[in-house]
């Protein structure tokens, strides 16, 4: 199993979103973060105000994936989240040794 | 060493913690975060309000642990975070490579 | 390549980014978490107010690195957050299967 993490514009989520849940992803984490990027010098336009150097609002998307479906997924989320400008976002991919369903008490990909 | 990653429910933060330190646990990271679950069509509740589609509120924990204190761990959170309810939560382990204590610089199981 | 996650005190984040720049960190993520720490019947002190059981706002730093970096980039943020009190922060690595940018679709460490 895995964990695909991505961190990207806010408003790409809704679009975002729904590239997963066509990828099939049924469950998914949302959190706030804000982004330091490597425009040095170079600014990002977040809700038409401009960020010289530092903190820009970014929204962090979680989504445990068994390992055959990794590459769709960590696709789908670059390819919905894509506009082509500066700062459009990373996602990475880490292994998971295990996952419980809390609910059920249920562990491994069961438990997706 | 390892990660434990537990996404709960709010409201049962306090057991969880409580479990946790009656396994021993004596640090941990709390944090917010919104859940997607796979309740397509179905619908959670979240302090008396119902949520359909989308966003629920939940609480992210995070407890770095010894190897031989990853089941003991895990237990604890799904033990206290499980109310039998559609989207009582998931919990998520994966490998650390290293550990730091910041205050005396320490690495490893020491720094745990 | 390896994800360095770090929990440091709020007022110590200024000069880790700066030692991160001067490390060569051309991207980082940073975002609010609650701290949990050892201190049982201790306390830890933010802002002038005394913290007694329980939760301690602290600022979570997530940087991306090649395999290469980790070690300076982990003593960079260790240096930079440590002030020698109880509550200093906890500095972790997990290693990462692949990151990709979202702008140009590069995989592998060109997306670092
Ligand atoms: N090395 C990194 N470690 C952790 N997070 C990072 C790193 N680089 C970027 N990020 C996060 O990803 C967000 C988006 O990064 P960004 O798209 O600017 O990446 P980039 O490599 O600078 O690409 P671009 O050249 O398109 O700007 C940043 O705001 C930050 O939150
Ligand atoms: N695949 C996933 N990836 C990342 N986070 C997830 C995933 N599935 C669920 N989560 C997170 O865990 C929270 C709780 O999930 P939930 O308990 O609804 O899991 P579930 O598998 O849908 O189980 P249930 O059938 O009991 O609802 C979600 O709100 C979301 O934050
Ligand atoms: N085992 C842990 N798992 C996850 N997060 C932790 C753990 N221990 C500490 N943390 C996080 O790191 C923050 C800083 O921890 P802290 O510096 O108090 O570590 P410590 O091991 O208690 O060291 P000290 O003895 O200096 O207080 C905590 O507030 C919490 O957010
Ligand atoms: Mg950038
Ligand atoms: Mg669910
Ligand atoms: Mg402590």
């Amino acid at each position: 199993m895995k964990l695909v993490t991505g961190i990207i514009q806010p408003h790409r989520l809704d679009d975002v979103k729904s590239a997963l849940e066509a990828a099939g992803v049924r469950g998914m984490t949302v959190s706030e973060a804000s982004g330091y990027g490597r425009q040095k010098g170079h600014t990002e336009v977040y809700r038409g105000a401009e960020y010289t150097v530092d903190l820009v609002p970014k929204v962090r998307i979680e989504v445990l994936v068994s390992d055959e479906d990794v590459t769709a997924v960590t696709d789908a989320i670059v390819g919905a989240a894509q506009t082509g400008k500066i700062g459009d976002g990373k996602v990475w991919v880490v292994s998971v040794d295990d996952v419980a369903r809390v609910r059920t008490g249920e562990h491994g990909d069961a438990a997706l």
